[in-house]
């Protein structure tokens, strides 16, 4: 029994049951959890993808115990660890600087607020989610400035082309948090382009996609970044982030520092995840695994003519349901079946997706098939869908071809909801 | 050989040796740290106050290792472990909701930017350090609001009381860190008047005090908080934080939720070390042991007729030297000898302080007294180094009788500097 009603966050983002209350979860292992009634469910939320070893990783469950009796350094101060996650940090994402935050919001604000001193110009252009904080609400009227100056182009590059072209000298930066479900390469070469020509610092804000497309940034080759933050997949789950980059875009960032900023339990979590994470190998056995899993999952559902489609790879993919009832009793057969999907979002398994975890994730998809039978033939995904979609994994519009107005259409569309 | 030059955080809040640069910890036991050169230092800092209960605690230590296999929930979703610790921390703290965060820094924003939507006014009124966060920059001039809308009375009530006397309408609420070493029950008196009379929402950031002064708000029955904060002490040195109290005031922090939220060994942690912050047991033995210890502290500094005070009693004290060149002294004696003090701020012992280390401590404080033997009867403590004592703990005035030109210029003279 939750006691919930007593916490603030009322809505927290995590798995929840028909009537809207959290699941209770009583212990995890690899890439199951199980839940208070002692059903054990496969988990593809993974923590919103933090958790990219699986769960109750051996090697960093031990590394972790033993820093929490004091035998490898103190939050009291420095210790070799932080020399360590630090260099392996700038090694993977690049920069001549580094520091730690908590949490990816945390993080992302503090980049973004020194970039912006550091420049010295008000606005912050942005696309994508970036965390809690009220900075980030919406504006009063799209594509204009909100209380704190920063204006969402939600992935439209003709936004942010007319916005770069109206007004660059009050722009210091454009932060975005990339996808790679609904944005393809050359929506990244145009950006790109955009970025090159405006001469405008790029912050990319990485706690998204956390490592998994490979042992650095996922944009790596893709955009040119000044500044980058990275949270998810740092630590397994547990909880810090970072932001690296440009010494001269940072310096407002200097004296930041924070009591734990030196906890040992949490850097030795940083330290062996980001030593197998420099390998490459969970992100491969995430995409090998994913990938199977997904061309299961595709297979069964054009086999059942079922009105879903699956978006992105093995590495994150994303249930396209055609219409809101297909999604409800989509969702509901899978909870049935003992499949935790991040409801609405990206689904991410962990490298302890090993070939039973798959046979057993297979199984139990084929019987959500099934389940669904009522749904068969129920008519095609249309752009409504897709643009939904994209809209819950990304705060904004999947790449398409479309004019202006179309694009206030669709923008106008998704924030009424 | 540490690679701060590669950190966001070149100046971070940590010890430091003479050249600036952080010492580095290899371990840490109760009491004790051990450095890099192998020497084992008595732990005065204990992360800036947040280890109340000794580094590395078994107890402690024994949950978080085995939150780490998972066995005890996931960070994925919900658990027993978050029902414990949010139920807890009602009832220490009080009030209607609870909810957490990782770092002092954002559950004060987080609660300052929610009692201020709710209350639909836009200026705060602050005393007191609350985090690194930009929102709390200094104004452009004392006593005026900053870019964030907040105003910093620094601990004087007459300035409060002009505040909310010709401004009451667009103030939302106060938020004030509170200090007991420099300020006593009178000005708390006095300051519940004002906000009483004034109807003003208060909130109290506790980060600083850190549930040390006893089991629950070092302000109850002092003040009538309508929101509290706390961090320090809540998990022993693990990362957590939490804001509680009105549901009405806290409601725009209904939707906050973060990936790690949920993480099981910061829960176990705090679970662990409220259960026993809960008794009071903790916070008795190190107002006892120090009480000894700052007794020794101030017979033998009177004995050897040094320029330095102690300010505060053994759950927090600190040192008031007379003079720079005394504190440059006094701190390189204490360092030789293997105190770690916090420099220029609070000094808490933790519950390890057993009668070894207190002995211990006594004859190394009784060693620091003999080097520092020239500054011998070098002259009495004025009050300017008193103001400057309080100002470095609280980042306030201290209380005392002063008149409105005298305390723009005690604000003035520490603005500068």
């Amino acid at each position: 029994m939750t006691q919930n009603f007593a916490t603030l966050a009322e809505i927290p983002t995590c798995p929840r049951n028909a009537e809207g209350n959290p699941r209770v979860f009583v212990s995890a292992s690899g890439a199951y959890v199980t839940d208070d009634a002692g059903k054990r469910w496969i988990d593809f939320d993974n923590t919103r993808g933090s958790v990219l070893l699986g769960h109750g990783d051996p090697e960093v469950a031990e590394a972790v115990g033993r820093a929490a009796t004091g035998a490898l350094g103190t939050a009291t101060g420095w210790s070799p660890l932080l020399d360590t996650v630090t260099s392996r940090l700038l090694e993977l994402c690049g920069g001549e600087v580094v520091g730690l935050f908590r949490t990816g919001t945390s993080a992302v604000r503090a980049a973004v607020l020194a970039v912006r001193e550091a420049v010295g110009a008000p606005l912050v252009l942005s696309s994508g989610y970036h965390g809690y904080d009220p900075m980030w609400y919406p504006a009063k009227a799209p594509f204009e400035p909100n209380a704190d100056g920063i204006v969402d182009f939600f992935f439209d590059l003709d936004v942010l082309a007319g916005l770069l072209r109206d007004g660059r000298e009050r722009v210091a930066a454009v932060v975005v948090s990339p996808d790679h479900m609904h944005l393809s390469p050359r929506w990244y070469e145009r950006a790109r382009a955009l970025l090159a020509e405006a001469a405008v610092p790029l912050i990319v804000d990485e706690v998204k996609v956390g490592l998994r497309y490979g042992p650095g940034l996922s944009t790596a080759g893709l955009l040119d970044a000044d500044v980058w933050v990275t949270a998810k997949g740092v630590a397994n789950g547990f909880p810090t982030a970072a932001v690296g980059g440009s010494r001269t875009l940072l310096k407002p960032l200097r004296e930041v520092s924070y009591t734990s900023f030196f906890e040992p339990t949490v850097l030795a979590a940083a330290e062996r995840t980001l030593a197998r994470v420099a390998t490459g190998e969970p992100q491969r056995t995430v995409r090998e695994t994913g990938d199977l899993f997904v061309e299961h999952a595709r297979s069964a559902l054009a086999a059942a003519s079922l009105p879903l489609e699956v978006a992105g790879n093995g590495t994150f993919f994303q249930f396209v349901p055609a219409t809101r009832e297909v999604k409800k009793a989509f969702y509901k057969a899978t909870e049935e079946e003992g499949l935790l999907f991040y409801r609405n979002d990206n689904q991410a398994v962990s490298a302890a997706f090993g070939p039973d975890v798959l046979d057993d994730a297979r199984a139990r998809f084929s019987r959500v098939c099934d389940r669904l039978a009522p749904f068969a033939a129920a008519g095609p995904v249309g752009e409504e869908a897709r643009y939904q979609a994209a809209w819950s994994v990304m705060d904004g519009l999947r790449e398409a071809e479309r004019d202006a107005r179309e694009t206030r259409e669709w923008v106008d569309r998704f924030l009424d909801d």
